[in-house]
C-alpha cells in the first residue's frame, strides 16, 4: 500500500487552462477555444475560470497561482485580464515549473512566477503564429490563442519571439509577523463566503499556539483544522486549500457575516499572550 | 427505416461528469480537472452543473437523477456537494446502472441509487489514490478527482477500499394521491423558471382527464402536451423533460408570476369532478 | 518570415460547438453533451454560451455569427433558442460556410446564413437519428444532439430528412447612411458594458475622417484605435473584435455609463462637417 499509482500515462493530449475575465455570456471564451482547436484539433481545453472582475489583473494573477500546480505538467496556460490589448504593452510566452504561459507582460504572471521563477521568457513578436489579422481589442482570440495552438503542436517558445529578460510584476502585499501577531489582509472571497488571506500555513506554524484570529468587528475566532470541526452558522478560521488561512462559516457566509472583503485586515494571535494570561506574555 | 442507427461505438474515451456546488467563479472546478487529467489524460470531463446552492446536498441529489441517464454507459459521475468535507463522514464509489459515481457519502446519491440500486460501494480508503496530501476543506480536488482519474484509467472499483453495505439515504417527499385529487411539491426551479414538481407521469395518467393544477394562489391551470400550445405568457402545467409535472409560462417565468418556489405546494384535479359538473362525480 | 504555419493537421477530431439559452445552472447542457457522446464519444465539445436571454432568437442568432467564423472548418453547430420547442416548427440540418449547422427552423440562423449561403438544408424528420422518445419540451436533448452526434459520425446530411429549399428569417436592423451621418442601433452589450453596434467598419471607412459618435445623451465621442488610446474612465467608439463599431468606457462600463442599452440609436457623424467648419460642408 505504500506505493503510489504513478500517474504518468504514455501519449498525453496536451491541455491547455484558460483563465480571462470575458465572463461566460458573451461568444468571446467560445472564439477562443476555436482559433486553438484549429490549430491544434487534439488539445483538451480546461477552463480555470471566466469570472475574474473585469481587468482586474491582480485577482487574475492570484487565482491562476492558486489553480496552476494542479495540472499535468506540460499544460499550457493562457491567461487574458487585458486592460492594455492593443496598446504597447507586451505579449509573451514563457517556460516556468514545467508549464508552458502565454498573455499579456501586465503582472497577470507575477504570482506564478514568484513561485516558479521562468526558465524562458519570450516576446510574441512572430506573426506567422497569429492570426491573419489581430484585433486591436481581443488579442486573447487573434495572438494568444493561435500561440497556445501552435505551442501544443510542438512549436518551440524560442520560435516565437526573442528572449525577454525581464517581465512585468505586481507587488502583492504579504502578511508580517509582528510580535506574537501575525497582520494579514483578505486577498480573496470565493463563492461560499470564505474570506481567503495572504497568512500562509508556515506563519502559522511558526506562532504559539493557541490562536485565534480578528477581522472585521469580530475578534477571538478559533482556529480549527475543516468547517465541520464547528457547529454550523459558527465563524472560524482554518488553512484551506492553497495553504493559506481562510476564515468561514460553516455552511454559512463569513463575507455577509463579516461584512467585510478583499483588502479587509486580518490578525492572528497567540492567544494565551494576547490576553495576558499566558506564562509566555511576561517573557 | 425502423432500424435505430446503432450508437454504440468501438473505443469509447473515459468520460467524467461533474456536479458540485462550487460555482464559476473560482478556480476550484478547474483544479478538480486539472488532476483527473494528470491521472488520466485521456479523458473526456463534462460539467452537469456547478451551481448547485452552496451546502444543499438535496438540490445536488435531484439535479444528478435528472441527467446521469443522458450520459453513455461507464461515464463516471463525481458529485461534490460536501457540508461535511474534512470530518469522518465516509466517501464512497459505487456502481449503479452502468455507471460509477464517486463522492461524498451524505445523501447526494439518494435518488440515483433509488432509481438503479448500486451493485457495489466501496468505502474509498486507499490512500495511494489520493493525492499526496489531502486537503480538509477540498476532498473534490485532492480525493475524489483523483479516484475518478484511476476508475477513468481502468483501476477496479474494488481496490479504492473496502466494500460497503450501506450508504446515507435523504428522504424526498413523494406526490401522494388521495381520491380525485394528486398532491405534490415544487422541488426545482430551472433557469426558465419553471417549477419541477414530483408528480410523476405515471401518476397523472392514473387520474380520470381532463386535469387542472393549482398553485399559489392560481388554479384551474391547463394540461398542455409543450409550451406552445399556450398563448405567450400563459400559465400551463405540462409534462417536462424529466418526465414530471411542471408549471410553465409559454415564453415567462412561472416562478415569478406564481411568486412560488421550491417546496410549494402543487395539487392536480380532475377538473371535472372538482367542478362537481361531470358524470363520474356521482360514481 | 512571410509564411504562415499552416493550420491543417492531419487527423482532426470533430468539434461540437453549443449555443442556447439553457443558462448553467440546471442539468440541461450536460444532458445534451452526454447525449452526444453516447453518439459519438470521440467529439470535441465546445461551449458558445448558453446566457442567451430566455427566447431571444435574435440575440441567439447574432452571438452564433459573432462565432461560428472562428472554429476550424467542419464544426457542427447546434444552436437552441427555441421558444416553439415541441410545435410545428421545424427543426433542420444545414451546410453552410464549411461548417454545419442543427437547431430549430425559428430564425437562429437568419444572419450566418445571410452572410454564408447554406449549400445545402434538410428537414430533420427521420426518427432513427434521435432518441427513441422525443420529449416535446427538450428537442435540444432528444432531437438536436443525438443528430449532431450523428453529423459527427460522419451521417451524411442528406440522411436526415428531405431538402428544404427555404428556411425562415428574421430581419435585422441594418444602418443607414445618409449623407454625412450613419445612423445604427446597439445590438448587443457585452460583459464588459461595451455598446456593440450593427455600424460596420466598412460603413465607417466610407465616411469623410474625423468622425465622432453620438449615443444616449453623450455626443462627440472620438473614434480610437483600441481602448488603450484614452484615459481610463474615458468613453470611446472604436471597430471592435466583431469588425463593427462599438462603444466602450476604457477600464469602465459604457452602457451603464450612458444608461442605454440593446435597441439604442447609435450615429456616426464627420466631425468636420457635422460642426459646419470643414471645407466640404460647403460642398
Amino acid at each position: 500500500m505504500a506505493r503510489r499509482a504513478s500517474a504518468e500515462a504514455s501519449a498525453r493530449r496536451p491541455v491547455v487552462a484558460l483563465l480571462t475575465d470575458f465572463g461566460l455570456q458573451d461568444h468571446y471564451v467560445g472564439a477562443i477555444k476555436g482559433v486553438v482547436l484549429g490549430v491544434c484539433p487534439d488539445v483538451t481545453l480546461i477552463d480555470i475560470t471566466h469570472q475574474i472582475p473585469p481587468q482586474d489583473i491582480r485577482a487574475g494573477a492570484l487565482e491562476l497561482a492558486a489553480a496552476y500546480r494542479f495540472f499535468p505538467p506540460g499544460t499550457i496556460f493562457v491567461a487574458v485580464v487585458d486592460p492594455g490589448v492593443g496598446s504597447k504593452r507586451r505579449a509573451l510566452a514563457a517556460q516556468a515549473g514545467g508549464y508552458s504561459f502565454v498573455g499579456p507582460d501586465n503582472g497577470i504572471f507575477s504570482v506564478v512566477f514568484s513561485e516558479a521563477p521562468p526558465s524562458t521568457i519570450v516576446e510574441l513578436v512572430e506573426t506567422r503564429y497569429f492570426r491573419p489579422a489581430v484585433s486591436r481589442t481581443f488579442e486573447g482570440r487573434d495572438r494568444f490563442a493561435p500561440v497556445a495552438g501552435w505551442l501544443a503542436r510542438g512549436v518551440p517558445l524560442e520560435d516565437l519571439g526573442p528572449r525577454l529578460d525581464a517581465y512585468t510584476t505586481m507587488s502583492f502585499t504579504t502578511a508580517r509577523r509582528a510580535g506574537h501577531v501575525t497582520e494579514g489582509e483578505v486577498v480573496r472571497v470565493d463563492r461560499f463566503g470564505n474570506l481567503i488571506t495572504n497568512i500562509t500555513d508556515v506563519m502559522l506554524r511558526a506562532m504559539d499556539p493557541p490562536l485565534t484570529v480578528a477581522a472585521g468587528e469580530h475578534a477571538g475566532i478559533a482556529v480549527v483544522d475543516t468547517y465541520a470541526d464547528t457547529s454550523p452558522g459558527a465563524l472560524c478560521a482554518l488553512v484551506g486549500s492553497a495553504g493559506v488561512l481562510e476564515i468561514a462559516v460553516n455552511q454559512g457566509h463569513a463575507a455577509e457575516l463579516l461584512h467585510i472583503g478583499r483588502g479587509a485586515r486580518v490578525s492572528v494571535v497567540s492567544a494565551d499572550l494576547a490576553e495576558g494570561l499566558g506564562p509566555k506574555s511576561r517573557d
